[in-house]
């Protein structure tokens, strides 16, 4: 398959395309760097995506952004960012990318344990996860020639707790986390919130 | 208690506001009528609202527009209203309201079934209700003073079915869904989402 892998360049990402990389073609977008660049808080951005890139079987995103904050201190700019970039950009990586994926592909966005289990000052990124889980159940009804779309739950990653000085204990490696990507890639599964400790 | 139900005109909010009447104080606020006047969608007018009322006892949410349309059609003002008003209308309620609601008061929002049992057509409406289950889970956490949040979900209401020349056959009547509001107004649970056939 060719895999378009959004977010290549993070954590989470490059064990993904790593892991996938065994089997597969994969073409690498990041923000910052990659094969391509693409922001997702601009539909402009991700129009540009696909059209540079062409058409592919299966789309990966392991991007978008939210922040942490207070409940108390959160502000209007905390919840557009989260429901602007990490909910509406993958969202609209579906809506602009579906035909631009071979019939049969897939799309198989990133969401969070957050949504189910929250923590403190989790507000926004909890929204924006339990969102990203129900529009995967809604959107598989309606995709047409065979195309599938599934998100994956990550719990924490053990690299990212170590770079924020957390104990790691409870984390999971990224490249094991990766492991559930490939589930939704390689699988026939749609509509379906894909947790991590599942596919371990 | 006095509580205060925005979309006290609808459907929802005229059952629950004579279920809760029996025993509670209620003020009525509505988009078009009502004790009070209030537009989900402006964070000013709901400033306003809490500014005439006052302090409550209980705040619930049966208000907040969404719209269904296809996938395939649905465009950026259908996610932008469903996410600007069914959802961070009904979390500005919670945000702007909080110190309006006297110490171990509660706030009640509304949600819906498709978020986890979407149909064709739901995706936007689906994404908010996703949101607000997640929302209340992680605003709970955070929220002092012995205050709640919870959120209902409500399936299909047999007046709204009839009233859209459906089979009701399968809905619960709005009388019987505003025990679910009962029970999360009266009761002591909080970040909980309260499946109104549960409460039938």
């Amino acid at each position: 398959m060719k895999i378009l892998i959004v977010g290549a360049t993070g954590t989470i990402g490059k064990a993904a395309a790593d892991l996938l990389s065994k089997n597969h073609e994969i073409i690498r977008a990041g923000f910052r760097e990659g094969d391509y660049r693409v922001d997702l808080g601009s539909k402009a951005s991700i129009e540009g995506l696909f059209k540079s890139v062409g058409t592919v079987d299966a789309v990966v995103s392991t991007a978008g952004t939210a922040g942490f904050a207070p409940f108390a201190e959160l502000d209007d700019d905390g919840y557009d960012l989260a429901l602007s970039n990490k909910l509406m950009g993958q969202v609209n990586l579906v809506r602009l990318g579906r035909d631009h994926v071979s019939d049969g592909g897939s799309f198989t966005l990133t969401a969070g344990v957050l949504s189910r289990q929250p923590m403190l000052g989790s507000v926004a990124v909890s929204m924006a996860n339990g969102a990203l889980e129900s529009f995967v159940r809604a959107a598989a009804l309606e995709l047409d020639r065979g195309l599938r779309v599934n998100v994956v739950s990550p719990v924490f990653v053990k690299e990212t707790m170590e770079l924020m000085g957390m104990d790691s204990s409870s984390g999971v490696s990224a490249a094991d986390t990766a492991k559930a990507y490939r589930a939704a890639v390689e699988g026939d599964s749609s509509g379906a919130t894909l947790d991590v400790p599942e596919y371990l």
